[in-house]
């Protein structure tokens, strides 16, 4: 997979090589580069962003320099994501659809402002744009927006995980959240891990932990059940 | 505010030094202090996980690993924070709750696997622990959700962004997403900025924006007007 993210922070993702992002890169599995969307700016000072019309705080991404970054990079392949909390609920399921494309482009705005004309000339020039938001909250900028949607993704990709296990069990893959975890020692602070994890009855520990995920999402996330 | 970030990736958070979180650290807003968990890993080998009980596949952090850590930086006023898949969501609402808090504390965890005992041993005690859930997907690690989680708290404490206006109209305030953002041309590739927005009427400026935000909600995210 290759992947190519306009940003005005490229420093930002240095730290992708401590992680399993790192990983993936050494070998092999995703190509990612980092595109400085200042090298695309205008003027004297390379402005990226300008004040938005009708007034309000904030600045907002200029579409020619944003369509200038994305033109560099695109391919008849790619797909379009744009990090902002004003857009589609990013999930699981959508980490699996997009780790089953050729390429991506990240394009990131500070403070999640951007000319909404970038999204309108990109559709219709039939390309798929997909505005995707992490969560109801509000970022400094959508940079760790991307870093989750890539962290999430990449992961899913073949030969990223060394145990393909990790993969079929855990939250959100039954609509539950996974159970929950114990390790040494058996008693610790006078709290027992529950003996039927100890017996070595391959049985009785999934239907206790087929119990325990719908315990726990009973109790943390109803709303998976409705 | 003070922060206590206990991590097996300490560089990872070398990127906050390009954000705001930056800029908040050097204001003295925030007080963030990177502990790395290897410091208190125990045996030779300085262990902080081992296999779960019951088998399956990842490696679970040991309790004596984290309570060491922890302990080595919990006060009275501490709250403490693991961020997890399985946990509650993580919104705007809590980021504005945690915003208040003196002291937070992050227990990461590698793949989120972490002795369940941990919670229950700091509820006993009468700590306040928050297991977070910033979106329903599985990341590597809990490290980037710890970035959302400060990034989305910390932009909200006073001082730390210039102009307070962004505070008030954004995502999720109101239980709408934002309206859409336009800047200059005002024609860009046959794309036409509302002319509404170049009129200077500022009340006729905030009904089409309210409209717009009701519109790009019901596209979007039907699930927030329900």
């Amino acid at each position: 997979m290759k992947i190519d993210i306009i940003t005005s922070l490229p420093d930002f993702y240095k730290s992708f090589d401590l992680s399993l992002i790192g990983k993936a890169r050494k070998r092999s599995l995703v190509d990612i580069n980092i595109v400085n969307i200042y090298d695309f700016g205008v003027g004297v000072h390379k402005s990226i962003d300008d004040s938005p019309y009708g007034g309000g705080s904030g600045m907002v991404l200029m579409p020619e320099v944003a369509k200038n970054a994305i033109d560099n990079v695109l391919s008849e392949s790619s797909i379009l994501i744009i990090p902002t909390a004003r857009g589609y609920v990013y999930n699981q399921t959508e980490a699996k659809k997009i780790a089953l494309a050729k390429h991506l482009v990240f394009l990131n705005s500070r403070f999640e402002g951007y000319d909404e004309r970038i999204v309108e000339h990109y559709i219709n020039k039939g390309v798929e744009v997909l505005q995707y938001s992490i969560g109801d909250y509000i970022l400094f900028g959508s940079d760790v927006a991307t870093q989750v949607i890539l962290e999430t993704s990449i992961r899913l990709l073949p030969g990223v995980l060394g145990n393909s296990d990790s993969l079929t069990i855990e939250s959100f893959c039954d609509g539950l959240l996974e159970h929950n975890s114990y390790t040494r020692p058996k008693v610790w602070k006078n709290l027992k891990v529950p003996g039927v994890l100890l017996d070595g009855n391959h049985k009785k520990i999934d239907d206790f932990r087929l119990i325990d995920s719908q315990n726990r999402t009973k109790k943390y996330r109803p709303d998976l059940l409705r």
